[in-house]
């Protein structure tokens, strides 16, 4: 089997991590929720991944996606696929029910996806970015645009693009210069040219529903004047057939380092005449803040995308060990050979794989449970501290998740020895299509910069505060404990917390005197908060899992999440402290060298 | 222009780190070393580099190399720049005077080496192997066959290339099952598949000769039962000339994650009849030994194949962050936009680049600077403690150098954002091209396998004391510096050295007592030695710059050294503390879980 869904660990984390149980409480997602139903419909997402998306990964990537005519053709398999995966319901699972979705809370659709991204990560970047388009819709749009477009986008039968970036407005979203001008019949003209937008143009469905970032002729520069468009590639009829193409369309494709399959294309609107028609979605000049609800979500999707990655890499790389024979290991006989997996070093690559893949997979999760309560809590301070402390939590797991996917999926590479350079063996691919995920969708550079310039401060730093709270809380409970297992594992949670809590306290002070040592420290702050999330809900899985017991979880599964902990506890934790001491590096250091000396 | 080369910072390094001046002195390198010099052929090696090879990598990339009929082709202009690399004397470098080489220091051609891989990874792979098949053959070939193919080969109009590796047989090469067949004229039939065979066959030169490990048929199992073999593409006449067609071909290329330009060859030998002619290299049974010769060398030629790809990833980040404008930098006016170079992380990634490719830099010098004065030196007693420090040195050099060009090429793409994922900008070419280099050569794995059991006891763990006895040295004089930039230098490098010897110590007790400690520690020690090594290496060469002054290296260049210094003592250092920690976490952890519950 090319790929084995971690259901029981899913399971697992959206019980403990993601509480999913309490969400069953309220109306939102009241009978919809159910230990069955969640084991079921992870099972099923599983197989599918396994069945359909991941036979085709390979051949995604050797063949690519291609321009044939004005239209983008996909790999072999890849529209089949897409069609299953649409009539299997897979497109809509945490689609709202008014629109025919099926309302499922969104922290339980983010686990099918880790699925379909591990199977074939090019191949989910269309569906999430198609849900990202459509809640943006929902959220935004007027019911006009939402009865024409919303329905057929749910179900998967449409697929919905995100058209932001342009040559000089990357990063910096607010030097875009597409124009939107109205015309009479209150619809606009779309002219302008933008670069890597995934899946802009594909043969899956009939029609794409580009959303587009533009400026109307009053615009004020900057964010501030920025509007979103739909823009379809083909018109719709009000009877919702399908009308006239739209005046938008590929122009090329980017050859990238991976996710080969998944077109990244540069659109032209309105080459071959006055305009690709569009529709304002919200208010003028607003654009930025619908983009930006679409874009928290996309982060954490993003963030997924990093664990998928590594728990391919992992199973592949753990696969392989236990078939590779070569050298002896310790106590072997002279005569003997030993599969890899006996050599120390090489069990030691791969626990480091799991025991990071799992701890960001716990991360994701809370992240996006927290997202869920912030939605459907009843109470309405509850579902602001929820906002907030998703909020807080996003940035990080964006980055650490994203960040270890190459890390992982690059020392599943190294497992495999010189096979592991070998296309052919696809562990390379895993590390390769990976390699983007630190990269869009807001590089892990701006979401560190976002952790310390805003999450940090947020609510006068209680966010900040509780989470590090919640964690001594563990470490209490760990430490009272009378199993010596979990005993261990609470000072070097508590070391590095102290740690933590310290370099915190020196940005702070830093915020009010010199703020470019915010900047400075960002990276490594980042990174140090990822690192110490990461062995707390390890340790935190581990104490759960004791408590539970072997009876309900299964006596591998137990002694795994206490051994990943204890694997963190004594391998990564200790990286807290020599973060915390790099944070209060400062900027001083950074700007003494000019250019020149920079080269010197 | 493509690359640059850093002909101060390696004339620096080879002054003061290498001590090439010392080695002037010998009998052996006796006029062949000199200031002007050593600066005259670095610069020329870098021009060479610049205008002949970094144009044509891209190229390298895009097509390949590919099987025509039964011969490898090489991309355009790769055969070309070979011949220019042979008329302008680059194959020669260090070759023997013996046998028509220039027979410059090890050190010195290391550095020329490291231009050549930066500006081209997959050509320079041509002339390492062949570099090291000469020496092979020369320190253990009869004088007959010396003679005969080490003066074309020393010149590069012939290649030699090494051919161990087997798919049972990689990093167990005792494995393999190649044969040997002696027949009545003393000449030898081969037989057997290679895989792996880095220019096994090409276009550049009229003959190809392969040094080929195979087994006798009385050798015993394992390493022991190992001969080497010279066998020629084809056979070499008595006057020269070259002669009939051998029995030895490609029958396949792999394709790589990266150096695609570099052909990988499967070789079959006597497949067309009863074997391949082959010439005994060195007495029966002893190949492994003459292999390890040319290896120990090998490895540090792939240490700097990762400072190449370090530097090309950097040189290229720095130069696309002065272009590239993109938001705001703190203090800049609303109105205004700045070059990402002025942004603090950004800035902390291009000096984070620059600390760890100078740091791996001064690692790999220092390291052949040591086999050199193992080589040349007068005193016997000398000679060997040199070559103890060398061998210690070697895995770390390796070993941490190939890690840093992973990482640093990697941060390379993220200081592109999302041009750095499009391939045609080339920073992702760096990154896979670089992955290699922690496998090949002996996994960096096995190289920390190497650093703990076998070179921490040399000479009764005095040569491991050694090094830290020079560590505190520098520490020393930076403390009681006058100069505060320097004095700041000496903390962190001290405390470092303590949690080293600490971790040290651990691991001398637990050799005695339980040796898998040793293996499952073997990784983070490596990782730790070598970040303590390039801390120590960046202090001492910046107390040096400071001392000899502005007005011997210029001003940018020693607020340079300083300034990575400090920069690598404030963000690297601490982490050698952690890894001292996660040295000590023992093996018993790793094999709590068997391979059901590494799934669970």
């Amino acid at each position: 089997m090319l790929y084995d869904a971690p259901v029981k660990d899913m399971r697992f984390l959206l019980t403990h991590i993601g509480k999913l149980n309490e969400l069953g409480t309220t109306s939102l997602y009241q009978d919809l929720v159910s230990d069955d139903l969640v084991d079921a419909i992870l099972t099923e997402a599983g197989r599918f991944s396994a069945d359909i998306l991941a036979p085709i990964n390979r051949q995604g990537d050797l063949q690519g996606s291609h321009i044939v005519a004005d239209d983008v053709r996909t790999p072999d398999g890849f529209k089949d696929a897409y069609q299953a995966y649409v009539e299997q319901g897979w497109a809509s699972v945490s689609g709202p029910v008014d629109f025919g979705g099926q309302g499922l809370p969104g922290s339980f659709s983010f686990l099918v996806q880790e699925m379909v991204f591990s199977a074939n990560l090019a191949f989910g970047l269309c569906p999430m970015l198609s849900v990202g388009a459509a809640e943006a819709l929902e959220a935004h749009g007027s019911d006009e645009l939402k009865a024409r477009y919303l329905p057929k986008m749910i179900s998967g039968e449409w697929t919905g693009a995100m058209d932001l970036t342009e040559p000089q407005a990357g990063s910096d979203v607010g030097a875009l210069r597409a124009k939107a001008v109205p015309v009479d019949d209150g619809t606009y003209r779309i002219t302008g040219n933008k670069i890597f937008i995934t899946f802009g143009d594909h043969d899956f469905t009939d029609n794409v529903i580009h959303l587009v970032l533009a400026r109307l002729p009053d615009a004020q520069p900057g964010t501030k004047g920025i509007s979103l468009f739909l823009v379809p590639k083909f018109l719709v009829n009000d009877d919702g057939s399908i009308g006239a193409r739209n005046d938008v369309k590929v122009t090329a494709l980017e050859h990238k380092m991976g996710i080969h399959a998944s077109p990244t294309c540069a659109m032209a609107f309105g080459e071959d005449g006055e305009g690709a028609v569009g529709y304002l979605i919200g208010a003028p000049h607003r654009g930025m803040a619908a983009m930006f609800t679409m874009m928290n979500n996309a982060r954490l999707n993003v963030g997924i995308q990093g664990v998928a990655a590594a728990e391919a890499a992992y199973q592949q790389a753990l696969s392989f060990a236990q078939d590779r024979v070569q050298g002896r290991a310790p106590g072997v006989a002279r005569d003997q050979s030993s599969a890899i997996i006996e050599h120390p070093d090489v069990r030691r690559n791969l626990l480091l794989m799991k025991a990071k893949t799992e701890a960001a997979r716990a991360i994701c999760v809370m992240t996006a449970g927290a997202l869920d309560h912030a939605r459907a809590l009843e109470d309405e301070a509850a579902r602001e501290r929820a906002k907030l402390r998703a909020d807080f939590l996003t940035p990080i797991a964006k980055s650490w998740s994203t960040d270890i996917g190459v890390e992982v999926s690059s020392i599943g590479v190294q497992v495999h020895g010189g096979m592991g350079f070998i296309e052919e063996t696809g562990a390379a691919q895993f590390m390769r299509d990976s390699r983007i995920a630190p990269i869009y969708e807001g590089t892990n550079g701006i979401q560190s910069i976002d952790l310390v310039m805003r999450k940090l401060p947020l609510d006068n730093g209680s966010v900040a505060d509780e989470f590090f709270a919640d964690i001594e809380e563990t470490a209490a409970a760990l430490g009272a404990h009378d199993n010596a297992a979990l005993t261990r594992l609470a000072a070097p949670l508590v070391a590095s917390l102290a740690a933590a809590r310290q370099a915190t306290n020196w940005l702070r002070e830093r915020a009010a005197q010199n703020p470019t040592d915010l900047l400075a420290g960002a990276t490594p702050y980042c990174t140090m908060m990822g690192d110490l999330f990461g062995g707390w809900l390890l340790a935190k899985k581990a104490l759960i899992a004791f408590e539970e017991g072997d009876d309900v979880w299964g006596s591998a599964f137990v002694a795994a999440r206490l051994e990943t902990a204890s694997f963190f506890a004594s391998q990564i934790l200790p990286q807290v402290a020599a973060g915390a001491s790099a944070v209060q590096g400062g900027a001083a250091g950074l700007f003494t060298l000019d250019p020149i000396a920079m080269k010197a």
